[in-house]
């Protein structure tokens, strides 16, 4: 275990890759990550996102945490709370964050690499991913990205709220608002989907389709409260018509978990005409998404949402104590345990995953923890 | 004027185009139309709809009239009850009737002509076109496709609430749902745009950008409550950002009233993130509307409605009553009075509308009324 303002090793290299402790403004200071999943947003920043300006940097974004020190002018947090990191800020201040509308702030809230960062490596800056950059033992945060959690939650375990779970839960319960008695469609069932098939569940959805080109999903699905499970490779007619007619007329609610445009359009046009509501959760940002307009005009809502739409440093907490009181189920997403010195195997077996599902599905998140060894996840900037 | 069951007769060929009273369930029976207004609608049906099967029909939809003859067990109507024509109807029985959420039913609502016509010529079903057919003195309607107004209301200003003025007004109120002291966009100013403007100030927005590229008008989109005014020729920068540097990011809501797909993506992308919300008013069905995904999922809404989303029976008479108690404008949205025989020229002042303002704007709804001869609107099949 690192003490304190020694800076971790590099395993490449010999340099050591450092989160300098120095303190600025409402800074919590460094904090130690004790456990942290992987998600496809890191690799989609690795391999498609295409910022060129967003390497060198530390991977990683869905972690937990302890505190370790904190700035001058910081009052909210001590040294030994648990944490966890938040790629969407809550300010609390800016016109977004009063407005109960959206949890998007103003303020920091970068979905690619913040250059404002702490980290640096053979002297160099190192970007810090999302504002997080949970693939480190250590990372410096701002206080406004960074959620107080119950002492007794299990870091291994609620790490995964900080990112996937709540994304697909909340776009559910808070974005699609869905209905007691209404009847769902979920997109993709890796992490975010059988978490939207939880908040489904949860909001009191009478009948939730899976939908997933890969039926080894299906088994998965029913744990987390799917009812129904379709294979659109078991269809010739376009999957939106199929589960119109499973339907009489297309599902209540729709929630797209995939992030391809493709599928974010079936989900669409899979929604009941007058009142059907479809939700983007997937993320993706190279193509067009597209309709035609009467799908719009017929009564059809589309929405997106980020983090579920949860404002982050109310709404995690909330979760916790959720999982806590067994609300919420974590324990049953976690497919392998892991070191931080496994984490490019974690993403290898997430790319492979990947894989094997085509583009319709993200595969479950792999929990690492307690690592002995820094691993450092830095591409050059190309 | 006719008297009641004598057909009419074609201007052209010398044949009768009949409209005829015969009844059965639930037909309120024939009634004679005193007023239509012309629509950009009757134009798409004509020129872009390329419905191969919906020729030959006597078009026009936004009309007003008087109950001339009842059929079997309608004891909602009686002889001399002012009406308009609805091309969504009310049925209260199926279970988009029965949500609150929609206006559309699951009856008979086509927005094509419909092949349940009792429009006849030559011997020959000539259809109805949207369930109405207004460029006729007769039309022969369902009970559940008629509403009865206050018999006090002029039919030739309330025939502007058959269509257009209900479905502007109605989008911004009704689906925008726009909240007081909210900034809106408003695309478009023909009737549709300008009663959308209507809307929004109704509502109580506190700014209205109205967004058109004939500044020509923007004197009469004052008159319905706009204060801002924006001619995307004037600016270099894509009208969305135009609007976000006005707007300090954005408006809360916006509303497309052309029926293009370019203009219905400026008009989302023009939505303040987090919360805007976009509504397709315009109609179109020729081409597929696209944006980019994180449009959405940074928290902007893209949703539509038909007729504003009024139930149709229900929100009618209550329009009529707003107009009769001054809550709502009909007077000033009408620019010319013309004859039924001028149908034609009606329709060419409509044309040559819609060409001075390129593709942005439709032209004021015109008003045709007391006229002593029946037009033929038909074009044979193709």
């Amino acid at each position: 275990e690192e003490p304190a303002g020694k800076f971790s090793r590099c395993n490449s290299g010999g340099e050591g890759l450092r989160a300098a402790p120095r303190t600025g403004r409402r800074r919590p200071g460094r904090g130690k990550i004790v456990a942290t999943g992987v998600c496809h947003t890191d690799l989609y920043h690795l391999f498609e996102g295409m910022h060129k300006d967003g390497f060198p940097s530390v991977l990683g974004h869905e972690g937990a945490g302890i505190v370790e020190s904190v700035g001058p002018g910081v009052t909210e947090f001590q040294p030994g709370d648990k944490v966890i990191p938040l790629f969407i800020s809550q300010c609390r201040e800016c016109r977004f964050c009063k407005n109960p509308k959206t949890n998007q702030a103003s303020g920091r809230h970068a979905m690619m690499a913040s250059a404002d960062s702490r980290f640096t490596c053979k002297g160099k800056k190192v970007l810090q991913f999302m504002g997080t950059s949970t693939f480190s033992q250590y990372t410096v945060m701002n206080q406004i990205a960074i959620a107080k959690i119950d002492p007794t939650a299990p870091l291994d375990k609620v790490c995964l709220l900080g990112c996937g779970i709540c994304t697909g839960f909340g776009a559910a319960v808070n974005t699609a608002k869905v209905e007691p008695g209404s009847t769902c469609a979920v997109f993709g069932l890796g992490a975010v989907g059988l978490a939207a098939v939880m908040g489904c569940k949860s909001a009191g959805a009478k009948r939730i389709f899976a939908v997933d080109i890969n039926p080894d999903k299906f088994e998965k699905a029913k744990v987390f409260g799917a009812t129904d499970f379709v294979n659109p490779k078991d269809h010739d007619k376009p999957i939106s018509q199929v589960l119109a007619e499973m339907t009489n007329g297309g599902v209540d609610y729709s929630l797209e978990c995939v992030g391809n445009v493709t599928v974010m359009r079936s989900a669409l046009e899979s929604c009941v005409k007058g009142w059907g509501v479809s939700v983007l959760v997937g993320w993706t940002d190279l193509y067009d998404v597209a309709t035609r307009p009467i799908q719009l005009i017929a009564g059809r809502t589309w929405k997106g949402s980020l983090f579920g739409g949860f404002k982050s440093k109310d709404g995690v907490p909330q979760m916790v104590k959720a999982y806590l009181d067994k609300k919420v189920k974590l324990d049953e997403f976690i497919t392998h345990n892991m070191t931080l010195g496994q984490v490019n195997d974690a993403i290898e077996l997430m790319k492979h995953g990947k894989c094997s599902l085509s583009s319709v599905s993200t595969p479950l998140s792999f929990l690492l923890q307690k690592w002995p060894q820094l691993e450092r996840r830095v591409r050059n900037s190309i």
